[in-house]
């Protein structure tokens, strides 16, 4: 069989030693494409641009590349200019990450590397997105290598079941060494948001966002709590938001 | 009973001519809080601001309002300065739009204005997205304002299912008079994106994202065959992305 064709993305940029432990891992298995922003996206969620131009740079980090490029845009804008503009056949993979910092639970409707794999999974491509919970640039990826090879290698041999991309985020260091994966649910948190009010040198206020995250959900089969004791967390992640069990309800309405 | 408290927001502006509408039907049901973006924000996703600072400013456009701000960031940023910063109590609505263009379908997913609805759903506000599917500026709201102040009022009455806000989209004006509204789920379509390439006066390259939406499912059950056929679409959109039906899948791999 023909090596697959991975496409490489992500949302801290193409620098990110993040992205390069990723690419790194999937030269291993694939040929790689990489098309990811030529700037930090965190937090970008699935936006696109619409309002604004868009460019492509060919880049030349890793020699063994034939396909490397940064983006302007969005994590979501990379895939679809991978697919629709650089690419000359479908990728057999997309991943997204590593990510410097957690996806899991809400925070997956925030961010930019997760809405990466989304789009992916819309254009009818596996995709997985890869997030470390130690931020840091520093972070030792070397442990969670052989995690992503796997989980990669799984969603290679399985497929995915159509309409979900996978969310895998992994412990932090200081949880010991990694226990093993499990699949679970998103768990039900949220951040609780406080502006950090300033004042600019010409005496105007202005607000930089910050935020305590709060998770009240004390499931046992959640993301949270797998990551808390120290295994992988793998949550299946759907793009079909209707939420079909609400309608019954709201067909009662007076509408 | 005191009078509703209602935040209203969207992502075309705060001067565009939806949002100018929705607050004119709000203030006839209660108190209306307007935080809303000072350009436009299509297509920005649940993205939020957490690399550059933001800014508030007061608006006078409406001399009823007590509370009318423009904000430098995205429809979800207004969500939250709104409910942590400026309100001094919990809204008890948060309308989003009158978006100028369609949210149904997979739109959702890229839509800022549904992102704030979302938001504010994540907040435990019953919210409500409003999107026409006439975009231009000069779109005749008149026949959809009895729509929007019978959905919200039953929104206030009735509260909506735990984790779950509403995707509210108005058929085309050549459909005739609307025939009613529907509760529908979400079409499975696609936008196929073309990218028109052009040349910079400099000589570079550069690419607006265009493409063409795609829709394969026949089903009578969703909003594209209501909006078709001239009804207004009603999904109940989730916030919790897990496929809880894939995990028993997943727990066949080997993990």
């Amino acid at each position: 069989m023909d090596k697959p064709l991975i496409l490489v993305t992500n949302d801290d940029s193409i620098v990110s030693p993040g992205i390069r432990t990723l690419i790194e891992v999937m030269k291993e298995i694939g040929h790689v494409a990489v098309v990811a922003p030529d700037s930090p996206q965190s937090g970008m969620g699935h936006a696109i641009t619409i309002n604004n131009t868009l460019h492509l740079d060919k880049v030349l980090l890793d020699k063994d590349l034939e396909y490397e490029y940064s983006c302007s845009g969005t994590p979501v804008d990379c895939v679809k200019m991978a697919v629709h503009e650089i690419l000359k056949r479908k990728p057999d993979l997309c991943v997204s990450g590593i990510n410097h910092g957690s996806n899991s639970s809400i925070n997956v409707i925030y961010s930019g590397t997760m809405s990466a794999a989304v789009e992916a999974g819309i254009e009818g491509i596996p995709a997985i997105g890869f997030s470390h919970l130690d931020y840091g640039w520093d972070t030792d990826f070397e442990p969670v290598k052989k995690y992503v090879k796997k989980i990669a290698l799984e969603v290679l041999q399985n497929g995915l079941p159509d309409g979900i991309v996978l969310n895998v985020n992994f412990p932090k260091a200081d949880k010991g060494e990694i226990k093993g994966m499990k699949v679970c649910r998103q768990a039900k948190a949220m951040w609780v948001e406080e502006f950090d009010k300033r004042i600019n040198p010409q005496g105007k206020e202005y607000y930089w966002l910050t935020g305590e995250f709060i998770n009240q959900d004390k499931g046992h089969d959640t993301d949270e709590y797998a990551l808390e004791n120290g295994f992988v967390s793998v949550v299946p992640v759907q793009f079909d938001l209707t939420a079909h069990h609400a309608i019954q309800t709201l067909n009662n309405w007076d509408l």
